[in-house]
């Protein structure tokens, strides 16, 4: 098996980073030194996936805490603040950002009275900390996964929501290997994933490293692989899940849970508790990013349609509750996905 | 409006042609002076969509007849017999090409005792018939299919069944034009339709030309603007009907006619008669090509997946009649398909 991956990381006070824009072409891995590195890094997708944004704007939080050359306590908070707010404006949809930051602002409360110095440390093993759970909660997340998953199961899978996608191991991806590791994968189809490829560039690059078998597919054709009876069941990630289990994530998602009911086929969610965002209600109020349109209309300056051409290019679409089989957490499976049944993971 | 555009055109005893594989960047048009310089065009998708290809052929079995420099009629009808071989042998799924050839072999057959001079003419007459033939087939399906489309129609397509893929005019997109003509459309959503973006490149590209509003997605968004009540129906081409209505059509247009039933929306396949396969009982015996991975796992020579990754590239797939609303032909409109309804083409 490959070295475990993990695709941010803190390291010597520096984050590092791999730019997985740059990928399946080249591996190049970035030192980041600012907050704004990071924010940029967020924005322009050299990190991306919910739990993976949340993990790399803690840390740009931690990053924005060792380079604030405030002596006094209330500069100090101000240029804190300064990187909340600015990492709370990279991307709208993902929850665990928003989450994350809300970790690294309790950490200010909390310990705000103590010597900058001690404050600092703190907000530095906060970031690590909410990392290392991270990881740990995808391993949990694929046993519970794995269970699911019946033997020599042909998995259909959307976007990127592997260790690429979080602090590693990976949701999806997670559930994906464990049931590997447990000899249950006859074959996974890897949806390359419009506009930006995550699926084809990022997923496909991480079975390649893990050796498990899979397939690369246009987005447009799991339908008719359903319909031939090639695959077995789907299973994603998430970017947020409201309190009723509708789930917000990439564009396409939405279609594949449709087509997974239509041929009867089970259709899984997998992502951590810091996913959910029980302040919403249900799916219709998660803001979906609209991403500017020369991720469709272009590729690497070549032209993929007219100048003239309008594009429409919404990030995430909404699929909801009730087309969801059952939704895999760190803290247990949902099945069938209900108010009650969330509310529940969280009074555990 | 723009001067109309014919893809595949007879002049001066050559086939004018304009590469699509060039669009939308630039606008090359190719002088072919052999058959086997049409059957590489359409092997290599420089013209496409199954009334073009069918036109295509036509024109390169007439090309194969003057290049033949033979003078005893058994060589000549040896050389012609190598065309319709080699034609026949491009692409497998677009009935039309088989549809068109057909023709061809029958003006042989019907008037093979002429001088081989005559012979000629004939043959290069019936190709131009078939060219002028499909052209008016669209027009006369634009009207029919026009007559469908309610006022301030929101119409999503996939793929290019526009001039571009037929003779002129085209089959979705004349339905398109002609509804256009009449005032009736608010928007077209393309589906830029992977992998090889006869959407965003050609579809685009034709809508610009017609100054017709359009706006360009990812494949995998149609289903949200479905939910989100932005399209009010969908119209597709076709590659090859069987006799009980079955379609096969670009990969992805089983998804959306699965997506259209799910959310109430009519589902319009238009298409001539002469892509009607009256000899397969149903779709299950449609033969699907299957492309390159290539066409999925790069761009312009950009790797958009691991070189270890396998790729499946269907290039169509089979929607079942019973999720098409109608078959809209030049003879009429088939609501719903049905066995019975397309025989009756046939017999009028």
């Amino acid at each position: 098996m490959a070295l475990e991956l993990r695709p941010v990381e803190w390291v010597d006070d520096r984050v590092r980073l791999l730019d997985q824009t740059r990928l399946p072409g080249e591996e190049v891995w970035l030192t980041l030194r600012s907050w704004r590195a990071v924010a940029e890094a967020i924005r322009s997708l050299r990190v991306r996936g919910a739990p993976a944004i949340g993990v790399a704007a803690a840390m740009g939080v931690a990053l924005a805490a060792l380079e604030s050359r405030a002596s006094d306590r209330e500069s100090f908070l101000a240029d804190l603040d300064g990187a909340l707010k600015g990492l709370a404006a990279t991307r709208p949809t993902a929850f665990n950002l928003f989450w994350a930051l809300d970790r690294m602002r309790q950490v200010v409360e909390a310990h705000g009275h103590l010597p900058l110095g001690e404050l600092k440390v703190r907000l530095v093993a906060e970031a690590r900390a909410i990392h290392e759970a991270d990881v740990l909660a995808n391993r949990t997340m694929g046993r519970h996964g794995a269970s699911l998953i019946p033997p020599a199961s042909r998995i259909l899978t959307h976007c990127n929501a592997g260790a690429l996608a979080t602090g590693g191991y990976g949701t999806a991806l997670g559930v994906v290997r464990a049931a590997h590791e447990a000899g249950k994968v006859a074959l996974v189809w890897v949806d390359e994933t419009r506009p930006v490829l995550q699926g084809s560039r990022l997923t496909a690059w991480e079975l390649v490293r893990e050796g498990i078998p899979h397939r690369v597919i246009a987005d447009a054709t799991a339908a008719s692989l359903m319909a031939r009876k090639e695959v077995d069941l789907v299973v994603v990630g998430a970017d947020r899940i409201a309190a009723n289990g509708d789930t917000a994530n990439k564009v396409g998602t939405y279609a594949l849970a449709l087509l997974a009911r239509a041929h009867g086929l089970p259709f899984y969610v997998a992502a951590p508790t810091s996913t959910i965002d029980l302040g919403l209600p249900s799916g219709d109020a998660i803001p979906i990013e609209e991403r500017e349109p020369g991720e469709v209309s272009q590729l690497h300056g070549i032209l993929l349609a007219p100048k003239e051409s309008p594009v429409f290019n919404p990030a995430f679409d909404v699929t909801p509750a009730e087309l969801i089989t059952a939704i895999i957490t760190e803290r247990g499976v949902v099945k069938p996905p209900s108010r009650e049944g969330i509310h529940r993971l969280f009074t555990l």
